[in-house]
């Protein structure tokens, strides 16, 4: 089992390329770095479980029905009926060519982010589980989940279980400062630390600090750099490049010790950007717990998150199998 | 002009009558018992003024350009750009025969509840108007409005502006205790008290508390009291039957001293509840702000609302010709 | 193999019970009163053929590919590819309970409407056909068609080819008086004359006018004297009662002689009205092209009509089979 | 738990009240009368399962995830990934007014209809559940089935489930001697016997056959003499009333030995057909899984079903606490 | 006319790029890749002719209609009432970039795949008819299928009747054994043989084997190959070449005896790859019963099949002077 | 205030890349040349007044209140209540790649093309107004239209209002040369005029003719020549590079007196191509407006005509930050 720790909002979303202010719908979609990790690894066939809080609402009950639904395992989600109790929301338009996406969070006073660092039997949650996975966007939430994470981190090492942790830095959540002090408090539990060259610089100061477009060689010596200062087993990072408008180059790393490992590369026709990131740690994630051996896991990394931009919504519906199948070949031809 | 102060929304219901848990998309709509009442009086050609403050981001922006839309006068809406500005939200999944609709409120922390008596000035916003229209939802947000709302009232009695007031109860929001309180200190400004005999009891202690099926001569004499007791000139309220679960009986009275004037009685089938009470009152102000008779009066208002029961969406999107045709016959043929 | 002679028009309807100035998108259907008659009469099994003019474009194409879809014999459609051809466009806004359908016709200038009385070659058009059918729809699009139904007359009496005729008075497009002057002189050849109580009024100024709500056996005796009048060897009434806003009484009687034969009654609850006459057509033609006896014929109608008032669109798509088994039954259970 | 048997199929029907000629898209939805019974278990708190085979193929796969979805335990659902192995389907159109709903079933060959006794482990399967729920239709689907039934009632028996029935009779699959013939082999079995007028005398021969419109003291009487011959604990049975196309009467009988519980009687709008006689049953269970009195479960029952005829889709997405809602009070307001 | 044999399904599509488990609604389709040839050839002008069996179920009769809508003659479609009769289906996930389309047939006992040699009397059916045309498909439905097409082949050879082919190999059908068989024994007959890199090798053993991104000598000299070996008067193939994931080149080739004609290249952006290569063999054959030169006639089948590239479903919804825009020009302009 | 001159009219489209035969529904839009531009001003926070004439029925009404919404100063649109009163409507079919969008208008006798040059008060209409904006499609609808423009731009040049034209060049409304008379009649007026290749050539004669793949160079002499031959003070044009099917090269220059400037290049990846060339117009005269450079004036409306590209529908829904945000970069990542 693999135990991921964060917020799932209802994403709302203008239908196609139509702008916020042409709205008369919105599709829904639910949706959070970490359980995005989890359904993708659930639906690559590898147990996985969610722990978070939502309201005892049907919103909340509505996200908790989904993520049970892509068969992750939902014990440990709590359903707040605290009066007040209300769901993470985010509205995302999605761009097209030059028109970037735009995302207004309506995610403040949440039930998840309101929630205390006791609220969490860390020592139940990750009995029996051999990985704890989050990403910097759940200590933004604030003290109570900073020391929430804090807490997480040290039982998952006493009980022995791996920590993953993908550095996602959101500004509109806090400022670097805040975020660098944050994360290097967790850097020492962990053992797979996920970045891209926007969140390395950021988060850490490391690298040139470009989001894409940075090369594949800088991307690996700021990898090595961050693994050998921080003492990090593994430093994974995806890069990605603009060639065009919605059209990215997409490659990814891992790290481990001196040696750098690199995937294939790909280039990307977005219909979906949002989740690519979560399912690359899940890639990785899905590698790992089976002991497959590093070239094989950035190369499914990187093969799984290549297919989520091909994906509507949030979740990764996508087979293993079916990123194996890209690992070995590009062809798209129908199979009939 | 006729002004209205109080909050508009962002509703977001299910696709027909899907429950919450089956929705993959959400209608949306904009509305607020006040708004809706400002976009009916501008679709029946008597010009009306939202004051509210909104979120400056695109669902602030697409909520004012919907009023715009409307022809109401959006001059003295705030855009609010600070920190953490946001819209007032609400779910609703549409009921149908035997089950009921059911309101999931986001509304805390919107920037209309947020903002200060200060945020008004009056003596602008009334200048040149004849009307001051409010509900008891917006004193019920909080004690900077149950302020702002005195304010407003005090100004607009100096003003010479008439003031309506529909008691609007709603118990999420405060208790009846805190109702009654503030509800009575308004009392003495107000012209014309809008009711029903749900929040005729909840707030005023008067009549015996069914919100539907009150026999209309019960209507009638809980009218008479209020405007006695309260020296209010005008009391209306409007009766609703519940023959069977989505058909129900609707009528009004307009009570002028000791006069009570009784409006046709319609069946409705209703393809849209929210927005019928609020269109009622607009149906009211358009008649007396023209200076028709109460006979007049009444009949529109009932009219109006029973037509507003057919229009999808909160906002009431109607001619006055259309609710004046309905008064002269219930004829349902096409008009080729 | 019937004919029918009239204009097919696109028509554009916003969704569900949308209003018009809430419309962002509005569903097609091609449609006129001759034209669904003879898609009704194909869907039952009896052959069809609908002469009209359409423009050479893609929506004219688009018109002709549907009635095609429904088995209807289109060789006698002109495709008019003369510069500033275009289809006879309606605007419908589907009413609910209290508010009525609004409909706003763009018909002017239409491929149809412009066509000239020498552009029908009615001695092959009607070679080896049984049955005529127009309504006053179509002369009253002006001289030139009132001209061609008076040829197409003439030239079927002259084949022996039955004539039927629907009054369908329509005061947008012709006064009272203009009605009365070309429909009398068309009852001369007409072998079936179909109305209502208002269609028989404004047109032939018989009966007293309702055109709901009218007594059967006002309507039964009106019948009578009109073939008595004007020595129509039948004529058919629907007779339709409205017992609430979406609701109606509807049934129906055929007049041979002095004989009235009466149909069963409905209630129907009405998902789609326009269409509702023009069935009722295609059942009396269906019944009496085979030769049926006018019990049949009149219970096949008014079922054939109370069945249309259940499917979505202009066209009826029906088998008779369904027809016959509403005659002997209304159970509504579903088979299994 | 409470572990159901038989086919969950996927269900494609226009949207709206389109009719199958005119469908340019299907909305989906999964169902089948045991796992709609579970569903609705689950969603009132009940624990349930399913047991059945699905093809393991996209269409199978997402079934099961839907069940999942909703809470159903799915560990005895087995995926069929043998050559040809596929989805039981059907086709549904919608009816209104008095045009029936129209359903054309492709399930023969399903992955389901194809297993073999063998396939299920019933010891396992039932070990520490309370009942065992099935219906008429999957004996209809061949011996195999037939056989795999009888297996399961006798472990049920000797494990000491408890085990219910619904006739549920389907004329397209067997016919009325062969239903017989079946069912009265696992009526000994039997501790809750469900049934309308129609299947207790298609399969039973007993009462006047009156799916609709049968008196309820007959009901009483049939379901008496059915719980006497059969010596059958409970009998209970659902009584429909025909008031016009689109509304019915509804109610329900519980008979326990000589006495007859009787529900209150509903009248329903009917928004979804499908499901109401499955979310009957599940209101029983619920009612006798908690060891309820039979009062209680038989107006659980009848509340549970008027409500789901609201619901959109074959599966009961109800609370037992709206049920309870409803059996104290049928007020249609909305909660704000 | 040109007739064409083979079976039509239905096709169900989840809107979009969703995903089968995404979906709660499915887009349908009707099509197959002969009876794609058929509305192609009807929509550009050729007469066309489908022979098929269908269900005589709404689905079926539902193909029937739209084939009619596209101007196809009908007339020799068999409506199949025996118990069991189903439509072949099959539903389709739309690929997008790296991630391929998938397809879950269903389309075991179709009508059409149990039809019966006997069941077509080809005397008839290709009386005064030009073109013959099958592909792969057909036979590889099963012995009656084989045998039937065979019967065609030779009634059209007496009947001076020209044959087309489209190898069209399915391995979810057959094996390359049974195939390669099968098809061997019709190229005698055949005047016009369709394939592509693919196909040429898996069924006849020719060429590298390549679907995609084989050189255009190599196809060029396959062909040769193939039409010198089997005497096949004409031979043509499509040469696609996978810049990207979904851009692909796309150029076609035509073998008459020794000389080769070569299309222009187009660079397609895949709206829709289904019906690809049926309206290639449509503008092949449109070409050539009009009699034009082998230069024209590769032109066009390479300009109508990157056309129907571009429009969604199966069907081909183009005019011939659309394609033979495109063979002059390029551009884009929109035509005001 | 900048004022525009022509016709708002109804855009009817097929939702997504369907074809006109394959649609049955229409998404509507409303827009026009004109009115776009407008709007476009609007959105950047210009005001921007739209002049027009309008059927004062819902559809007319429609089209008032989106522009309203919009922002745009409706003042002087006039509600035509004649008989026969109509909206001009285009419908418009999608193209992509290789298949071109195709438009089939349907506008003559609409409201505006039947108005007379005295319904234009512009002395009232453009006091205290700064620039008068029109294209060639209104002097193209007809004398009395061209007549009109004629009126406003002598009134413009007596109240120092200065006068911007936008050549575009329709085919379907009038000859080249009748173009050419008139829009030379109107240069010594124009302080700003705005062409591409092929408006250049079919009005005025100038330059090569290419609509698209013009070299830059002989942009800049042909706007250079333009300038000098006419004396216009500006002289702005677009240059459309076609380097694949649904993805053009896009640039533009502005020519003042013998100076030229040139935007950034831009690659567009088409989500909607209409109103492109209107939104251009808008970037210009905002610069011009707020009295900037030449240089950031022809940035400013390359950068909106290349996002106008991503927004579906008529009208540009982009603020000026995000012009001047891609100015400056091009980055395509999501702001969070």
């Amino acid at each position: 089992m693999i135990v991921t720790f964060g917020e799932t909002m209802l994403r709302l979303s203008p239908p196609g390329h139509r702008r916020f202010l042409q709205a008369d719908s919105f599709d829904c979609w639910y949706g959070g770095a970490e359980s995005n990790c989890a359904v993708a690894l659930a639906q690559m066939g590898t147990p996985a479980r969610v722990v978070t809080v939502l309201p005892d609402n049907p919103l909340g009950q509505g996200c908790r029905n989904e993520l049970r639904r892509w068969g992750v395992d939902v014990d440990f989600i709590r359903m707040d009926s605290s009066p007040g109790a209300r769901l993470g929301l985010y509205f995302c338009e999605n761009g097209v060519a030059q028109r970037p996406s735009q995302v207004v969070y309506d995610r403040a006073n949440s039930s998840f982010s309101c929630s205390k660092p006791g609220d969490y039997d860390w020592n139940v949650i990750l009995q029996d589980t051999k990985w704890f996975h989050f990403t910097g966007i759940t200590p933004a939430l604030g003290e109570n989940l900073r020391a929430a994470v804090q807490k997480a981190c040290q039982t998952a090492k006493e009980l022995g279980v791996r920590i993953s942790c993908d550095l996602n830095y959101r500004s509109a959540l806090w400022s670097r400062e805040e975020a660098s002090l944050a994360m290097k408090e967790y850097l020492p539990y962990v053992d797979l630390l996920i970045a891209n060259g926007g969140s390395a610089y950021d988060v850490l100061g490391m690298g040139p600090g470009f989001c894409s477009d940075q090369p594949l060689e800088d991307a690996a010596s700021t990898a090595k750099e961050i693994a050998a200062l921080y003492k990090v087993p593994r430093v994974a990072m995806t890069v990605r490049t603009s060639h065009s408008a919605s059209r990215n180059g997409w490659q990814a790393i891992l790290c481990e010790g001196k040696k750098v490992y690199i995937s294939k590369s790909y280039e990307l026709e977005i219909e979906e950007r949002i989740g690519g990131g979560d399912s690359f740690a899940a890639g990785l994630l899905d590698g790992l717990y089976r002991g497959k051996d590093p070239q094989y896991c950035v190369e499914l990394a990187a093969a799984v998150s290549c297919l989520k931009h091909t994906v509507p919504g949030d979740a990764h519906i996508l087979s293993r199998a079916e990123a194996e199948g890209l690992i070995e070949s590009d062809t798209i031809m129908p199979r009939r």
